[in-house]
């Protein structure tokens, strides 16, 4: 009997993260053979070249789709999002998987699913059903109208993509992959390399070892663009104020990437933080480990949501990019305030209620994603159950 | 104060006559200015070239845009809806409208979606919250999630969309333009034209004017591409078995075309049919006065489903493309076999029960259109209400 | 050592005959590798399926590339254009070849030029050196100028490329390989098939068997577009009126293809004409059978410039198409002039003076292609020579 | 009479410096009318922001079209070529331009050319006919046989495009406009503005004033990619050895690009040198006036050919990027070596026999294009001239 080719098509470095474990478990079952497809910023040095540690995971990269169309606008994103349809429209014409997985809700994730959909392949979305605002809510939900399979990391989520009219068979809570790489770190938490020797970035030498420290990653919230700049300012007073040495993150790609960064940049010429050191990207297992020594997560990372749950580390959540994720009782959410940002970190920091949460999996994802992709039928047609 | 620019694209010949009314009152609403777009199949001569019936009809084009991508396959529909998308954005980067018009759930409609969602430019769409098969299914559902605005035809459809998760004051009944057509054909039923001098077409010299006639229309069903061919063929040797005066209407452009086209051309030149006569194209009012005066209409429109409910007109509905759209009592379904569609032909044109319905509008949607879109807020951002 | 990857990129019909002895001597020869990319028009019901007789002939085809973009005018042709350079782009990054061959002159094998030149992989351009009018004229010396290496079908054409600043080593007279295929037919000619039984087409039974037959093959002039429908007219006004039994071949694609196959449909439809038979295309072997066998081939293709100069077939060649390019004395040439054509056939079908040349070759030059290929130094780096 | 229209397409940044003046010209020339695109690395942040310094200089950009495909490879090169043709040739279709003006040789000019040629457009070449090494070298002729009308820059670029084969009457020796630039600043010397502090730009704060200055600007050289990052070492080197003040100009985009600058930045993050500041960017005119006030330009800038010639600016040209460009008497060439280079600007600075140079142009080149074009026949058909 011939194995499923199952192709999964990574956009990004934090998307990654969220399917690693499941691309290895569908890489070693039995009856799938795995197809990989890297695209997108996920193939390109300023977004940390997540290829890369790809690559040195072990995989073999069925095809690279540089698709990313410069310019400091949305109607580049867009237009990225229209190559990427024709793109991956040529590579599953080659490949002919017998299923594509789209992962979660980055804007060009639908040129996945419209590539797939449009050639009547089974399409398995992974991490829809969730809640959050601005563009990424749009495509999540047209994700699942377009998806066959749903792979759901929550019980809640779960529920939210059987009362979009999809066949409860087909929806299945699996958990989140980045959670098993989660239970990883929090059974082997000790920190065990020197992340300014191991990463060198750019800034302050900051005394990480003797006084603790806190991380912090922000995104540019897409439909407030303009405002990408000044809200990463906020932070970056807080921050710098609050003296507490501090390891920042570089945000990843979108049509606001530029604004945030830009205000890091000028900030850093401008005031040279005595206390903030500035990476660039760090291979997902450090980063946890990073975190779980951390005393704090700052920013409006999803990783502070999910992963941070699970490892119960505190995280003070900035802005709108999560609303409406559901949440342990490790995160406290804040706006766009240097005081209220800095008043949140001093009471995280102290915070000793935090407990560890399940509620986006167990640590099994990977495996569960696998054993259900081999038994589920697959199939490219499908009706609204109302 | 200003007028809201509505920008509305129309993509193929069938879903100008959804939209035509619409468009009329946007042009003539005093606080509202239209841009019209037309693109892909609807500038092709292959296709009934559209774009001219729309300048006729005193309309300014603002953007042509060729996106279509030849190929006899499913990938050329992925990768003509990926250009779709980047020739989209960059027309609303020009436009800058304050809202865009998405029609229906023709495939390369998302591409208008995506275009003007991921620009932050409220979408609206036409016509959602119906159910069918196939790749349309998920189309519709897929451009409902990406837009803001819903200007649903029927109460049934209003439900379906608020089910899916979006806000009731953003759901709007205002019924199909598509009726307001009908409502002026019904008041004035007179065939003022002869079919043959006025559109020519090819084949046989038919004597509908004695005889009577019968319509066929009959589009290949995208999933189940290969059978296209044999689909058409059952339609063909019935009709021409039956032997009553019919005209034929070619097939709008997607990935079967050929393949039915083929089917038509092939069987044509071998049978040479003596009592079809086949046209490519039909200004949609003359199209339907011919349909108010025919004994039937067979195939799978959807103008069987909708204008002729409120027309009255017997419908003889081959195969699963119209499935589970809402019907009046004109139609009656059969499958893809030669004495089903004869019988079923047979027992409609004597059908003497059949009543006008007005599930899909009572003729005046378009008005009901501009006005909604001249007051109601237009926003980019919502989240799903549970 | 390894083997030299030689990637030929076919993008229609015609190329193939002009390239495939050359195709069949690298894939034999053991210091080659051929990689085969098959693309535009090539892969297309409408304009004969090329790729279906390459697959035939024992080609495997490395990569299919859908790049077509419909519409019936000269911008579609330009975006097709752009659409194939960033498909071949990323067609040589994935098979990384050692050289890429790019063919003659039609428009969209710029497309394979600047994919590769880009690249830095060496460009080898086959038959340029040429002189005709129009569209490709500009783009077979553009060709030239981005091409490192050129193998040229005459002594005349050899002459020009090194006129045009290319050093004189990388210029090789290898001869056309469309001599190589009609060499083989013109040692074994007799016609073993009959032409209405094999291929079908459409018109009338011409009694070609007992009265003899004439071919026509007439292509629009790109830049001449609108009067491609008058043109092609008058050439089958001329031949209906001869009455001799006519098998006349559809054209390929370009911009005028729709100007050229309306007039040809139109003229069908209406005057019937008793002595063509049409076809849309024929195995090349079979078609230079059907040649040499006629009393002469009329219209504006290079076959008649080119094979036929090596066939000894009378040629009628109308228009600006072929101007300027060098001749055997097979070739008369006409105006678009109904009377001026009709003369020109009655004279030609009884010309006995028509010897054979072997200005564009003798028959060898598929592997003396492939023998170069294998030795001449590969170098992407070039300068003017002046 | 109805005006010209005439559409020029800017790409870059230092391509606007060399077409300016002729904007002007044409846009106040009675019978032009001057439509302008703003295209790729000119739209963009990263490289300068060309966009804004044409707006401020009073024009109106009729198109802005975003083309720049993120990678850093030649595939992305060649991909952005491609989508250029694309974009280009909507916009052609949109703009009907009477002629179409292509600028020297960037890569992605040749995307204008085949837009306009391919649509039948006259196509105006600004600066054919020079010699350089790399792949500008295959574009910039194989633009010179895609165009019509050729306006060169110099006698000796005049006879190589007329012995490339084109008639003699459509190659016309304008000069080229940024000459016209450099005259106006040769007249009017005094440096009126304080560089750090109208541009700001990041490193050290030099003491330009009381002891003068260099200037460098290294591009990186496409076909030597992989040396990109070593080449630039070496200058960097040399200059902060010599520790005169400098002013060093980031290079522009191209495959490159990231190779250059990378090495910039590794540089600056490492060696901190104390006598080099960097400018992004700056306005045309203001560059010129740093230049002819300064000691020396360093690097492989065509500037150095073409405008120090006219300003009698003392240059260190390094490496093959401006080989068999003409030169006047103020050039000196080394290769990528640290003590060559450090000896040839200590040289160069103290060189008092370098004369004013009207090689490429005596200042007066944008009103003679504009003139010409005024008047000359607009064809878009041509043949090779042997």
């Amino acid at each position: 009997m011939s194995k499923r080719k199952i192709c999964a098509v990574v956009t990004a470095r934090p998307s990654y993260s969220r399917i690693k474990t499941a691309l290895l478990a569908i890489k070693n079952h039995p009856e799938l053979e795995l197809q990989l497809v890297v695209a997108g910023s996920a193939l390109l040095g300023r977004y940390g070249n997540a290829v890369d540690f790809i690559e040195k995971d072990g995989f073999v990269v069925d095809e690279k789709v540089f698709m990313v169309l410069e310019g400091e606008n949305k109607t580049a994103m867009a237009k990225t999002t229209g190559l990427g349809v024709m793109e991956l429209a040529n590579v599953f014409y080659k490949l002919k998987p017998d299923a594509v997985i789209t992962i979660a809700d980055r804007f060009e994730t639908i040129a996945t699913s419209i590539a797939a959909a449009y050639q009547n392949i089974p399409l398995i979305h992974i991490q829809g059903g969730e809640v959050t605002g601005n563009i990424d809510e749009k495509v999540r939900h047209a994700n699942t109208k377009l998806a066959d399979i749903h792979l759901v990391a929550s019980e809640e989520a779960k529920e939210r993509v059987i009362k979009l009219g999809e066949e409860p068979d087909f929806v299945i809570n699996t958990g989140c992959p980045s959670i098993d790489l989660a239970k990883e770190i929090k059974e082997n938490p000790k920190l065990t390399f020197n992340p300014l020797e191991k990463y060198g970035g750019v800034g302050a030498n900051v005394d990480w070892q003797n006084k603790g420290y806190i991380v912090v990653m922000q995104h540019p919230v897409t439909t407030e663009y303009e405002a990408a700049k000044e809200d990463v300012l906020k932070t970056l007073e807080a921050v710098t104020e609050l003296d507490i040495p501090t390891f920042w993150f570089w945000p990843n790609v979108d049509a606001g990437a530029d604004g945030t960064s830009n205000g890091i940049r000028t900030f850093r010429e401008i005031n040279k933080p005595q206390n903030i050191h500035f990476f660039k990207n760090m291979e997902p297992q450090d980063f946890l480990k990073l975190l779980v020594n951390s005393k704090c997560l700052i920013g409006n990372s999803s990783v502070g949501i999910r992963e941070c749950s699970y490892l119960g580390v505190p995280v003070v959540n900035i802005g709108t990019r999560q609303n409406r994720r559901q949440r342990g009782n490790n995160v406290v959410d804040v706006s766009y305030d240097k005081e209220g940002i800095k008043e949140a970190i001093l009471n995280q920091i102290e915070n000793t209620k935090i407990s560890s949460s399940t509620i986006y999996g167990d640590g099994a994802s990977g495996q569960k994603m696998a054993d259900v992709l081999s038994k589920i039928p697959l199939k490219f047609h499908k009706t609204i159950t109302y």
